[in-house]
């Protein structure tokens, strides 16, 4: 107990220069899904595999046919074996004119609710990340070890789609296979109250782009006559939900369990206000399904969404085109044993059987990832929600998440491992928003949170 | 008589003078929509002055609160008096890349169907309004006199929605009010048929931006219990048709008459093609309302279009952001007695009222016209259509015409004057989008037509 003790003065002690290298890492401009920043991830990659050596791993660069990931190794490690998963890379930063400051030049800014860490990653993934490679960094300093046997898995297409992963999970499976993974891409359930994610919705992310003639038309000559893409659009996107808020294609709801009464009421027993919730983005009205409570909606049941819809002329002032095309990007979030392949197939063919008959649709895949549902028998995760509730000082809840970490599940599919998320992250972080923040408690506790973790599950043996 | 052949023998003679002309004017980016061409309208506005100067006529610049008029007399003009309008702006050209030439490098192409003009406005409206202007130099070179009592108005925010128009009509109504409007503006029945078109439909622009959420938000955290403004706004343009393909707004056809018999037949033995006339979009379907023709459609009924559509992230790869906002571009084109400010309060109501409570929506005013009728019984629609029937060896049709050209409605309610509408644009010239043109044949035979009806009208009296 007194190296920990040591470890935890040693973390605080070390703020300055932890945040320091927090900084030198969010400055590099990592956004994965945007071929103009390629070299930057690689930079980010190469960062981390620099630090991850200056502590003691084993660590390189191991190039894909997409970004590059970052493996590392306790050298001769013993004990029971965890991979550390995480990823470098960042969401896009439109609209630029919304942030208050560059999104990639860090800084610790005091605000009502406390200081926080502002940049894109602070909290999506950068800063979480290094919550973990911190509290490493302090057993090493303390001891002159790495406190337990550890593999890192940082990869940088997480944002857009993770092409890489499976390939490289299957490609290196003896080298990554442990007996647990640790992924910090989760949040707390709030500021005061830390907790383990064990359940994860699953994502398909679908594009499509309807054709109508061959070329903008001017809706003079030809509005009438003419099909119009964005027409078309509204009126295959407006099919697919109906006035309960349930999803209309065909099967959809395959596979999704009604919530066990146990489960439901733990969810009720958290006192989630969802009018907070909501006002906090400036809503006030419970959208969605109408037979189920927002916390239901957001852990547990599936959606279909529109993130983003583009056509015709958008610039400033008017334009009475009659346009050739019509895009959009459709995500749904998955749950329980629904099939992402069975539901594309369904999504593909209400699109194309509704189209019409001289109009064509392009579909672009943007990846498919089934929900996952962890087993808290393993009692690391015990041992674990032990150590949060001492360092928070506040008892640790297991808790759902509406988020998509592919990785969990191939984690579970490819390498035979679960995933102990714990997370630092709180619901006002605006990940994948303009502003994007992390809390400078999430950071330092956090840091904390692994150190007390990883000497608890290196002991288990 | 001698005095026309030499005319148009001048005019034959003196093409390649006359092409060298439009295409300087051509290569002037006067894009009205775009701030960012302001100089390039002005400097497209001085270009016609000098030239209108230089063939004899008393031009000015008129500076306004937005894109600047063109104002030119007759000097010491006896004889009916006649206003010719055009419009000297043009449409934005994206989208760029589907431009096969530089749109403002205008050239001669030899094409399958014969030479033509290529480049952004080349049609719509420079290469038009050049042709009255080299008829009236054509006439001046062989007379030494311009050949009758014109004045001539050019605007250059007729792509913009004319917002100065209004206000210099009514500043200077007894500077501009003649016996007889005369508007190059329109096209031909086919490559073969002058047509004087009769009847206009109106238009009503308008845009909409919905909001939800006071940011983006991650559609995992807050996917479901929140509204999704994409998904809104389908909803709501979905709402705007019915199966029939008719609008669905309260009031819409609220002063929409049955097209007349003989009108009917007459149009019925143009044997329009509509099979044909998609044909060259590459569509083949006859979409609209279902129990009207696409000649019908396209010349005496409403429609509700929309022009551009655009929310959340529309870059390249995906993000699975749920948008604050989403916007659309819609415009009506009106006919009869519709009365555009009725039709745009009851769209405004409809999109408010359908509005979920924590959602709310900006409109922006993008113009409001009614729709057109000429009177045909003014005989100088008869001189004309002899003119064009003896240029072009064909019999010149009445017909209807499915674009808006506002300034016809406000001729005839600010000034009192008709308008001779005398165009000679084809279907396939491709204006409002890529690779515009004008045929080399119309630029001729236009100059020729106008010069034949010129003197017919200046002699009447």
């Amino acid at each position: 107990m007194t190296n920990l003790s040591d470890v935890l003065e040693h973390i605080n002690a070390d703020q300055e220069n932890a945040l320091q290298r927090l900084f030198d890492l969010l400055r590099i401009e990592s956004i994965s899904t945007d071929p103009a920043y390629n070299d930057s991830c690689t930079e980010a990659a190469d960062w981390l595999v620099n630090d991850l050596n200056a502590i003691g791993f084993k660590a390189s660069r191991r190039d894909t046919a997409g970004h590059p990931m970052v493996v590392a190794h306790t050298p001769n490690g013993t004990g029971p074996r965890m991979l550390f998963y995480g990823h470098y890379d960042v969401q896009p930063v439109d609209p630029l004119e919304l942030w208050d400051s560059q999104p990639f030049a860090p800084a610790l800014e005091d605000t009502a609710a406390g200081k926080v860490i502002r940049g894109r990653g602070a909290a999506d993934d950068k800063g979480q990340l290094m919550t973990f490679v911190e509290a490493c960094r302090a057993w090493k300093t303390i001891t002159g070890e790495l406190p337990a046997n550890i593999t890192i898995l940082f990869e940088g297409e997480e944002e857009s789609g993770s092409p890489s992963l499976v390939p490289f999970l299957e490609a290196n499976a003896d080298e990554l296979r442990c007996d647990l993974a640790l992924v910090c891409d989760t949040g707390m359930w709030n500021e005061k109250t830390p907790a383990i994610c064990t359940m994860l919705r699953g994502m398909l992310g679908e594009e499509i782009t309807i054709t109508g003639a061959d070329k903008d038309l001017h809706s003079g000559m030809f509005g009438g006559p003419a099909q119009n893409p964005i027409r078309i659009m509204a009126r295959l996107l407006a099919g697919l939900h109906d006035e309960s808020g349930k999803v209309t294609l065909p099967g959809f709801y395959d596979g999704v369990s009604p919530l066990p009464q146990q489960i439901a009421a733990q969810w009720r027993g958290l006192g989630f206000d969802a009018t907070e919730f909501l006002r906090a983005v400036d809503l006030s009205v419970v959208a969605g399904e109408t037979d189920h409570t927002a916390l239901e909606q957001i852990w547990s049941r599936p959606t279909c969404e529109f993130n983003g819809i583009n056509g015709g002329y958008t610039g400033d002032g008017f334009k009475t085109v009659l346009p050739a095309r019509a895009n959009c990007k459709i995500s749904f979030r998955l749950v329980g044993e629904q099939d992402p392949l069975a539901i594309r197939q369904s999504f593909r063919h209400y699109i194309q059987s509704n189209l019409p008959a001289d109009c064509s649709v392009e579909f672009e895949d943007h990846g498919a990832a089934p929900a996952t549902v962890m087993s808290i028998d393993n009692p690391a995760f015990e041992r674990a929600r032990a150590d949060l509730s001492t360092e928070w000082n506040t008892e640790a809840v297991y808790a759902g998440c509406g988020g998509s970490i592919p990785v969990v599940g191939y984690f579970s599919e490819l390498l035979g491992m679960d995933s102990l998320m714990i997370g630092f992250g709180l619901d006002d972080d605006q990940i994948h928003s303009p502003n994007e923040k992390y809390n400078l408690t999430s950071f330092m506790k956090g840091t904390r949170s692994w150190a007390r973790v990883l000497e608890s599950l290196a002991k288990a043996s």
